[in-house]
C-alpha cells in the first residue's frame, strides 16, 4: 500500500492490497476499495448521504480515480473503473466493468450502467438512466428525466448496447436509444429510436442508417458499426468476438 | 464548533455558533459565516478580488456549502443557502433565502437573486442577471449578457417569479422571462416573453400556454403552475399560501 | 518566494524568482514555473502521463493560475498565462502570450494556440485544435475532432485570428473559422467559413457580414471588428497598431 501521509482514511474503510492513495484525499467510513486501485489527490470517497441507505461505496479492483473526484456512499463499480478529474458520482448507481467517466462528468445516482461504457468530459447522467454495454457518450451530453420540470415524475433515459451520443445533445425524459444508433452533435432527442439509425437536429429526426457513414481515414470503409474498426482499450477476447460477428 | 484541524481559518473571519468546517478548507479574512452552517472539505471562502470593493462575503445562518466550492469576498446570501460541489460564486451578488446552487454551477457576480431560487448542475449565471423568487434553472443553462461579444455592454437577463428554464438553453442578452414561463430544453431565447407561456426552439418561439401541459404521473392534472403539485423542500407557510391561491 | 507550508513541491521542479504557491498545491517533478508567477491553492502541476513523452510543463513568467487547476506535464505556455478555477490542461499543447483560460475549461492537449487568446468558462478545446491570435471563445463552446465517433481519425478545428465563437456552440471536426468571423450562440458549425462573416443556427449558415452588427451602447458604431472598440487588457503597443489599421 502506498498511502500519502496527508490522506485522511477512516479506520472503518476497507482498503484492498496494493492500493495507492494520493495527497489530501479523504476516504470516509463506508467504502470498500478493490486491490490494485489508484485513487489520486484531493478526492473524497464515501460521502455520507441520507438517500444512500447507508450502503457501502464499492470500487472494484484495479480502478483509477483521477484527482478532485467525489463519490458518495452507496454505489457499486465492477473492476477497472477509470475516471477523469473532478467527476461526481452520487448514491445507488451500479456500473459494470471498465466504466470510464470523463473529466467533470456527473452521474446523478440511481443509474444502471453496463460493461465498457465510456463517457467523455462533462457528461451529465440523470437519475434512473439505464445504459447498456459498450455505449459511448461524448462531451456535454445531458440525459434528463423529468418530463414536466419540476415534478416528482422520473422517466429515465434508456440507451442500448453500442449506441453513440455525440457532443452537446440533450436526451429528453423517457427517450429510448436503440442498439447501434448514432445521435448527432447538438441534437435534442425524444421518443424511441430505430436500431442502427442516425438521428440529428432539434427536435432530432432519423436521417438514415448508420451504415451509410464512411470513415474519414481515406479508406471509405463503413464507420459503423464502430466495433468493426475501433478496438482500442477493449480486451482481446471481446475484440475476437467482434471479428467473428462480421 | 467543529473545525477540522487541517482547515485554515483566518483569525479575521467571523465564524458563527455551531459552524462545521471540513478538512483542507480555507477561509480568508473577509468572511462572515452564520450560525449552524456547514462548510465541507476543500472549499475556499472569501477569495480576495480587486472588483469586490473589499466587501465582506456574508453567508447567512444554516448554510450547507458542499466540497470543492469557491466563494469570492463581496457577496451576500440570506439564510439556508445550499450548494452542490465545486460551485463558483464571484463578487457583488446578493441572494435571498434558501438559494440552492447545483454542482459545478458558476454565478459570475453582480447578480440579484430572490428567495427559493434553485439551479441544477452546471448552470452559468452571467453578470448582472436579475432573478426573482421560486425560479428553477436546469442543467447546462447559460444566462448571457453581452449582445455583441466582446464588448463593454452588459444586458443582464431578467427572470421573473416561478419561471422554469429547462436543460441546456441559452438565454440571450437582455431577454426577459416573465412569470410562470417554461423555456423548453435546448432552446435559445431572446426578447421579452408573455406570462405562463411555453417557449421552445432555436430561436425560441411561443408554442402555447403552460396550462396545456399535463403531469406524466397518470393523473393528467395540469403540470403548471408547478406549485400546484410540487412542494418538496418549501416551508409549510409558503405551501399553505400556494394552496389558498387556487 | 512565497510557498505555503502545506504545498508539496518536488525538489526536481524548477521554480522561478518571486513565485507564490498557495495552500495544498502539489507541484510534481517535471515542471518549470517562470518568475513572478502565482499558483493558487489546490492545484496540481506536472501530472505525469504516458502520452507526454516526459516533456516538461513550462509555465512562462508572470502566470496566474487560479485554484483547483490541473496541468499535465508536456505543455508550454508563454508569459502571462491567466486561468480561472478548475481548469484542466493536458499534454503537448503550446500556447502563446497572455492566454486566458476560463473557469472549468478543458484543453485536451496537442493544441496550438496563438497569442492573446481568451476562453470564457467551461470551454472544451478538443485535441489537435489550432487557434490563431486574439481569438475569443465564450462559455460552453466545444471544439470537436472526431468526424465519426468513436474512431482514430482526428480532424482538429482551425480558428483564425480575431474570430469569436459565442456561447454554447459546437464546432464540428475539421471546421475552419476564418479571420474575424462571429459564430452566433447555440450554433453547430461545419466546413469552411468566409472572413468577417456571421454564422448562426444548427446547422450554422452565413447570415451576413459582421460589419452590419452595431454596438448596443447607444452609439450605433459598428460592433466588429471588435478591436475597434474593445481594448481592455491588451498591451498599449498592440492597441496602437489597431488604431493605425483603421
Amino acid at each position: 500500500m502506498n498511502i500519502h501521509p496527508t490522506a485522511i482514511i477512516s479506520g472503518k474503510a476497507k482498503i484492498g492490497k496494493n492500493v495507492t492513495i494520493g495527497a489530501y484525499t479523504v476516504v470516509y467510513d463506508n467504502v470498500d476499495i478493490g486491490d490494485g486501485s489508484v485513487i489520486e489527490s484531493f478526492c473524497e470517497l464515501g460521502v455520507a448521504n441520507s438517500l444512500s441507505g447507508s450502503d457501502v461505496l464499492t470500487i472494484g479492483a484495479n480502478a483509477h480515480i483521477r484527482s478532485h473526484s467525489i463519490f458518495y456512499e452507496g454505489s457499486q463499480f465492477d473492476s477497472s473503473l477509470v475516471t477523469g478529474h473532478r467527476v461526481t458520482v452520487r448514491e445507488k448507481t451500479k456500473a459494470g466493468k471498465n466504466f470510464q467517466i470523463g473529466t467533470l462528468s456527473d452521474i446523478q445516482g440511481h443509474c444502471e450502467i453496463g460493461d465498457y461504457v465510456r463517457t467523455h468530459s462533462n457528461v451529465h447522467i440523470g437519475q434512473h438512466s439505464k445504459i447498456g454495454d459498450f455505449v459511448w457518450i461524448f462531451p456535454y451530453v445531458v440525459l434528463t428525466n423529468d418530463p414536466t420540470p419540476p415534478s416528482n415524475v422520473m422517466q429515465g433515459v434508456v440507451v442500448d448496447n453500442f449506441a453513440v451520443i455525440a457532443t452537446m445533445s440533450v436526451i429528453l425524459p423517457g427517450a429510448h436509444i436503440s442498439e447501434g444508433c448514432l445521435i448527432g452533435a447538438h441534437s435534442c432527442l425524444s421518443g424511441r429510436t430505430e436500431k442502427d439509425t442516425i438521428y440529428t437536429g432539434s427536435p432530432a429526426k432519423a436521417i438514415g442508417c448508420t451504415s451509410k457513414l464512411k470513415l474519414k481515414d481515406g479508406t471509405r470503409r463503413p464507420a459503423y458499426p464502430w466495433r468493426k474498426h475501433f478496438t482500442r482499450g477493449y480486451p482481446e477476447h471481446i475484440v475476437q468476438e467482434w471479428i467473428k460477428e462480421f
